[in-house]
């Protein structure tokens, strides 16, 4: 590709850059062509590779290998948790009566759209299904989730942190509350992995979702989490793959290269404080050079990459283009749905006004990011900025594309 | 890895080797690292290759680019169809009450375990499934289906070529008897993409599978070919990728290396009466000089590279095993049930006797498959079967691992 300018990528909670490890490796792991089922020597190179890298990953999550069911990415590991336990509650045979009547779900209101289109699919089959409120800081309505979790309460669903605001909510309390009245609790942690420590066993959660492409690793690979003992209905049935868990042929590249960077997460998770750093340098020179701007969330725990800003009489999607053109990548909302003029449905839950939603820009810094690259972004959005409102003024309207 | 010994890889019906082409195009693909849905400059490489692989795979399958969805296999798109049409037809508003009243589903006894265990999913789930028995020459009982096919029935799928014996199935026949009772007709055509022309406009069929490993490509990619007009729930619900069809980041890598391989179909294909002329004198050479062997489905047309041999007095597992020493690859079955003591459930439906089962192998050839390797295998597969015939005659009981 000509490129006739330098590129800097602030768009990690997107996706990230495949690490180049993790690239120099593709072709080795590739080769190992066998079947992983096959028990003749095709079989064996490609069972190793999936082997260590369950292993590896077992580690990185301080789980056990037998509690790793990999998938296709962390929709599929969502979709099978909500929909799995749905269907396994109407299809089990020896099922205790106790669960038969638990068909109440419940996920926060904010939440990545395969957890919320699943969540509205189990209520077009006949589920119950709770929203739990989040302030515009970030703070999720404990009060109305004690008041609605119930002895009905199939499972929770929570994220871990927030892939817009990056806000982080509280999975170990939450996951208590839900074991107390005896429902089950599922965090999706994909913007979690490599951005900050994660213990699933310490924050005692049944099931876990976790995307390769979010940390380093190639698009298509992911893992569900699931604490032994639970069980789903399989999203795909087939083969006895994954201890009957989930059918297919397994993905042994994608697989290998997850467990290749899940090696490097101590490596890589040593580096967010320093990203932090860079963060709040970033959000303390926009804010003291750019008048009119507000952090969503910036009181709360949040992930030390992720910067969500309003930037009042500046259109988040004219921004994005316009910092494109200067070779700055961000994002007004989740990249599942850039090109919808929508504004984002988390930061309209949260009770951000559709103007505030429509002045928003996600900028999500990665382990690479250096301190001239953020110096050279706030100079960027500075002019930016500057440009539109100047627009605006003229116009004497919000200028939208 | 150490190779002390020359490998010959006679299972491609498990999986393929990944195309020299394709592993050294594998760092580049990778390297558009941005995800497709961005619309800044990190979404365009990745885009591009998707597009590009769209239109490569719709042109070798004979169909339109819109009527491709990704998905991570075989496994993935059979399930989706299956669940997907249920579903819809239990929740979609607007459905015509004759849609409704469609409870009844059928596939063909010899189905790959990911439509047979879906399909006992969907009974579980309150569905009637009817199994169209076939015959041990692996001729598909067209009156049992014309019996039981009705105004009820949702959705037939019946493969395009079994995966154990080869054996082709009337799909263009069945397909217009579907369609006159007003259902829907799905293939399973992972055996046939690259070993037979496949062209799913001509055939008349409404859905169809295809797999990437079992084309040469990387493990974890498929496509479901999804007619315009037909509508399925999503398997994956998420973000709006695949039109809103396929929730999830789409896997450019494994979607680039089959849209590779999509283009290299027709030559891949022009090797296929080589490859059946090579199996044709395996199996002669195998009937004259070993003594009690039989071909399963010898009679019926079958995928030119693929044997399903009975061979009397020599255990399947024990043969599989002593030619892995030798360095020969093959199979007793599908690779997915590999390991798995239980005979051939699918020649079991065929009417084999058990005995019969345990006593097969599969031999798939693949288009690198030489003269050679063939005759090399001949004199492994004598010498094996003439020992274990010896010991099992010297214990006087059939010789069993």
């Amino acid at each position: 590709m000509l490129q006739t300018k330098v590129l800097h990528y602030f768009d990690h909670n997107a996706t990230t850059p495949v690490c180049a490890e993790v690239i120099a490796a593709l072709p080795e792991f590739a080769a190992a062509g066998g079947n992983p089922s096959s028990i003749h020597w095709g079989g064996r190179q490609p069972k190793n590779l999936i082997r260590d890298a369950r292993k590896a990953i077992s580690e990185a999550l301080h789980i056990s290998p037998l509690e790793i069911i990999f998938t296709s990415g962390g929709s599929e590991a969502n979709n099978t948790v909500i929909k799995g336990l749905f269907d396994y509650y109407h299809t089990a045979q020896f099922l205790a009566p106790e669960q038969r009547r638990r068909t109440h779900f419940m996920c926060s209101a904010v939440e990545h759209p395969s957890i919320m289109k699943t969540m509205a699919h189990l209520e077009a089959l006949g589920a119950r299904v709770s929203y739990i409120p989040v302030s515009r800081e970030g703070v999720i309505d404990l009060k109305f989730y004690a008041e609605h979790l119930s002895e009905e309460t199939a499972l929770v669903s929570v994220m871990f942190a927030n892939n817009e605001t990056g806000t982080l909510f509280p999975i170990k309390q939450m996951a208590e509350m839900a074991h107390a009245k005896g429902a089950l609790f599922h965090t999706d942690a994909v913007q979690g992995f490599g951005k900050a420590p994660l213990n699933f066993k310490e924050l005692n959660v049944d099931f876990a979702s976790i995307s390769g492409h979010k940390f380093y690793s190639i698009k298509g690979s992911g893992v569900l989490y699931m604490k032994k003992g639970m069980n789903v209905s399989p999203l795909i049935h087939g083969g006895g793959q994954e201890r009957h868990r989930r059918g297919g042929t397994e993905n042994t590249l994608g697989i290998a290269c997850l467990g290749l960077m899940a090696q490097r997460a101590p490596l890589v998770q040593d580096k967010a404080f320093e990203v932090s750093k860079l963060r709040d340098h970033m959000e303390a020179r926009i804010l003291t050079e750019i008048s009119d701007v507000t952090i969503t969330a910036v009181e709360t725990p949040r992930l030390g990459n992720t910067s969500s800003l309003v930037i009042k009489g500046a259109d988040g999607e004219t921004m994005l283009m316009s910092l494109d053109i200067k070779g700055y990548a961000v994002s007004t909302g989740a990249a599942c749905s850039s090109g919808n003029p929508e504004p984002s449905p988390v930061l309209l839950a949260m009770g951000l006004s559709r103007q505030e939603a429509q002045n928003s820009l996600r900028v999500s810094l990665g382990w690479e990011t250096t301190l001239e690259e953020v110096d050279g972004f706030v100079e960027a959005l500075k002019a930016v900025v500057t440009r539109l409102r100047s627009i605006e003024h003229e116009e004497g309207e919000t200028y939208h594309v």
